[in-house]
């Protein structure tokens, strides 16, 4: 197809670029840019014009290069409010499939942070709970669950892949999490959580650290996750203090 | 001093790490590590073995290295409450001191993205009040405020180093601010922002992006903020959805 440049006088990497947002707009879902060499031939440029607008426009977050596949739009973000909801209703209210795999599920001594979230003794027995969370099959979060062994000593085989914890804590122990003190933070992620994310290691990622009440007041579990900063935002309503 | 390693058969690198951490606890605030040559002879190790403990330290987050200075610990991070409040209140509460320096204030044409939120047309007049947040005199965040410039005609000669914008809106234009929007995501900073912010390159920054509601439900301010990420966390209580 020729897609001949609008050449209004502007500077041709710069009418490259309107012309490459413009054609972003009309692909379908799934559907990569043409290669390189085919747009240079349409847009009647040089194949490094070509190249060095769509690096501008990886370095802006609007496309992203798939190895060996080709150069596709980067899907919007995901919204995840900041409330206590189930990461399966925040996803599925985006018609987006959620889904957790059971990374790892094992009992630990408390650290000395866990301990003093969850109010019980350095070094006593918690399980530690390590989930990926995933979007319509992608990688979006590991996170990390503490709970104490003694209140939930049957954990172990009541969690599997896609299993709600909380629903577990409802259904077989009569807790129902009513309150959550939460913190967010930026930082960079260790090579294993970059692997397990299948992220790029040069982008940033959300660390989310939570603290989750049941309906006496008691701390119950104590949670540690890693979101792919490029797959995600968080969104709040926020009101004046009282 | 001679500070000798406890020498419990440990390997030499983990009683350095050890011996440096215990250390740290005992700085006064604003004091930095001794030199590497004096820690080296004072643990009897060589320079390199504490030069390698140094570094993972600051790769973990704990210490900072200061150009020419020296070796400091990493200060605790602003606790930043995701309520609508004003800055100048939610750093003054941690006891420390917060000022804002106006670094521009002009009038541009809205973007699609600022006309949106504010629900305005693309290109009419906008202020664009760029400031820098610090506390106790370090900077934190850049924050660039849009406002429509036919509500707010006089704004340019309202607001100075330290002014509250929200206070000037109450004063001098009878409008409380009642409810916000607002996204957080990461991301990498620009080269300006950077240097504005006088932080290291390689680090996340926090990007906040606000839109806030008068007392009528109109929007009066959108909002990007780009926040030191090895500087502050957010915080917030959860609730569940009703």
């Amino acid at each position: 197809m020729n897609r001949p440049l609008a050449d209004d006088g502007q500077p041709k990497p710069y009418q490259v670029r309107l012309a490459l947002t413009a054609l972003l707009g009309t692909l379908e879902p799934g559907q990569p840019l043409p290669p390189e060499r085919v747009l240079a031939a349409d847009f009647g440029v040089s194949r490094s014009t070509v190249r060095h607008a769509i690096t501008d426009m990886v370095a802006a977050g609007l496309v992203q290069r798939l190895h060996g596949s080709g150069t596709y739009p980067v899907p919007p973000k995901v919204e995840l409010p900041l409330r206590l909801a189930s990461y399966t209703r925040d996803v599925s209210d985006q018609g987006l499939r959620p889904t957790s795999r059971v990374v790892s599920m094992r009992k630990v001594a408390s650290d000395a942070a866990t301990a003093a979230a969850l109010d019980v003794e350095v070094g006593s027995r918690v399980w530690r709970l390590e989930r990926l969370r995933l979007t319509d099959g992608t990688p979006l979060a590991v996170e990390c669950s503490h709970l104490p062994v003694d209140r939930f000593p049957d954990l172990g085989r009541q969690i599997a892949d896609d299993t709600s914890l909380y629903r577990v804590l409802e259904e077989e122990y009569r807790i129902t999490v009513t309150r959550a003190v939460q913190t967010v933070e930026t930082a960079m992620a260790s090579p294993e959580q970059y692997r397990l994310l299948d992220a790029d290691s040069a982008a940033p990622v959300l660390v989310l650290t939570r603290t989750t009440y049941d309906q006496r007041g008691t701390a119950v579990e104590h949670v540690l996750s890693t979101y792919r900063g490029d797959r995600c935002r968080l969104t709040a309503v926020l009101l004046p203090q009282p």
